[in-house]
């Protein structure tokens, strides 16, 4: 199992909240996704180690960016 | 035709004004709904005038609140 916390900008609602879910869990083996929306910070728990390449993409398909 | 503008908290994001459009412009006789979201302001053109009170559970529909 891997966990990473993601900076994330731009969300603002709980809209924004379920949109980040959304694409973030679609990616294979996630089997948890956690948005602090105060902080701005997005957890994501999977299988494997995650690509960041493939995290950065997903938070730009919801229509937020990854910081940094 | 009337044209009725409404001060609407809560709103923070595009999912938000889509979600406030979406219950309102299901209202009988409205043709437009328009979000300014930095002024907080939703204003609604229907063939009749509408009773504040649809428009009011309308918006707490989408989540939000009518100010005043």
């Amino acid at each position: 199992m891997a966990s990473n916390t993601y900076s994330v900008t731009g969300m603002s609602c709980g809209h924004c909240v379920g949109a980040v879910q959304g694409e973030l869990g679609q990616l294979p083996g996630v089997t948890d996704v956690e948005v602090n929306l105060e902080l701005g910070q997005v957890t994501v728990r999977s299988a494997e180690q995650l690509d960041v390449s493939a995290v950065r993409a997903a938070i730009e398909e919801a229509g937020y960016e990854l910081a940094g």
